[in-house]
């Protein structure tokens, strides 16, 4: 197999482990709304589950580019209501606090250890719907050795939109299919595949806490397929 | 002293030495292109000198944006026609690695320890003209621990563009008085300051070889000045 020259990843649910920490982070923030009887893991993926159609909805309404920031604040307060909240009567300061929850998300236990193999042999970036200073804060907080945080905010466009994935090519001077990205999700590859870049799976099987995952339709067989970043270490020789 | 939330570096100049590092690549190449009786660190000065017109040009003349790559290239030409070559006759794969010199800049000695202690303390940035990946291959090669490569190509404007630096501050989620830009240059501190940043002075007196610098003429107090990047992190108690 050809090697890529950068790999390029995904990061809810890929790098960290986005419904764990949402849960642990709303269970206090649920109390303080009235809401403590709420089951805070649920509330993370009823959170979540808004994101794709969010992501898909950017770019059929035309809608001028906003950082996910303010996309994870709109479902945020459309999940309070669906639990029975009022956002307007919820004080901003703990909103604000509780929308940053995404910026305090912990890494899958091999992300670190396993990015640090890949970046000694290929350049490490995101290429994630996150905005840079939510990736930034995660990965000071995490430890995640970067070599630049790419994605949605720098290409000017949202996965799975074919531009975001062609503009991060193009930043990096490397043809698309010089290009790998790195996702758990059977979706972001497929869209990554079909704007020509190369592809590697993670298998995150407890990303949805056991439950199968939404994408599971666009399997395919993909350049590579490992169960954590260190074994795609051990598979991309490094 | 109010401390800053993050520090946004300049890195022509300031992290990194380009007179020494272009003068010693320029040697071999000169030499290739019929010019081995010219002096390779007057070449250096020759090739940088277009640099601050250049970057007043694009903001004047309303050219699209682009990457700093596509300027320092018709800087080289520039250059290589003044010093008595015609470019059209060059190899274009000699060209192009003469003008990716600049994705090789060593760092001035300090710099990686300096980046490294700061960074412990505060998010560290850049805010430099140089596109991503010019940043990010430098970066690669010099061990520079930035936590995000930012500046011309994220924002879409030159510094000293006021809107650089907004931009910056902005994507990073701060107020343009929590951001200290950090700089061996006047000219940058003044535009930043203007803009409404903090501001950082490091002295790099071996930068033009000794010989005074061009935008002397806008020095100021700054909120701190320091002789390196170690001496910067003691001044802000890292």
């Amino acid at each position: 197999m050809r090697r890529p020259k950068a790999l390029a990843f995904d990061v809810f649910g890929t790098v960290v482990d986005w419904r764990t920490s949402i849960a642990r982070e709303s269970a206090g923030f649920l109390a303080r709304v009235g809401l403590g009887a709420h089951d805070p893991a649920a509330f993370a993926d009823a959170w979540r589950a808004q994101y794709i159609a969010a992501m898909i909805g950017m770019r059929k309404s035309g809608r001028d580019f906003v950082p996910l920031d303010v996309l994870h604040r709109e479902m945020l307060e459309h999940t309070l209501r669906e639990a029975g909240a009022d956002p307007a009567e919820c004080d901003e300061a703990l909103l604000d606090d509780w929308n940053r929850a995404w910026h305090r998300l912990d890494p899958w236990p091999d992300a670190v250890a396993g990015l640090t193999r890949l970046k000694a042999r290929f350049p490490v970036v995101t290429l994630s719907n996150g905005n840079i200073a939510l990736l930034m804060n995660m990965a000071r907080r995490a430890g995640l050795p970067w070599d630049a945080i790419l994605g949605a905010e720098v290409s000017g466009f949202y996965k799975p939109d074919a531009r975001a994935y062609l503009r991060t090519a193009d930043l990096l001077q490397i043809a698309p299919d010089e290009l790998c990205i790195v996702a758990a999700h059977h979706g972001d590859l497929a869209a990554a595949r079909k704007a020509g870049l190369m592809t590697a799976y993670v298998n995150r099987p407890d990303e949805y806490g056991g439950a199968p995952a939404p994408d599971a339709h666009h399997e395919q067989t993909w350049e590579w397929s490992a169960t954590s970043f260190i074994d795609l270490a051990d598979r991309l020789g490094c």
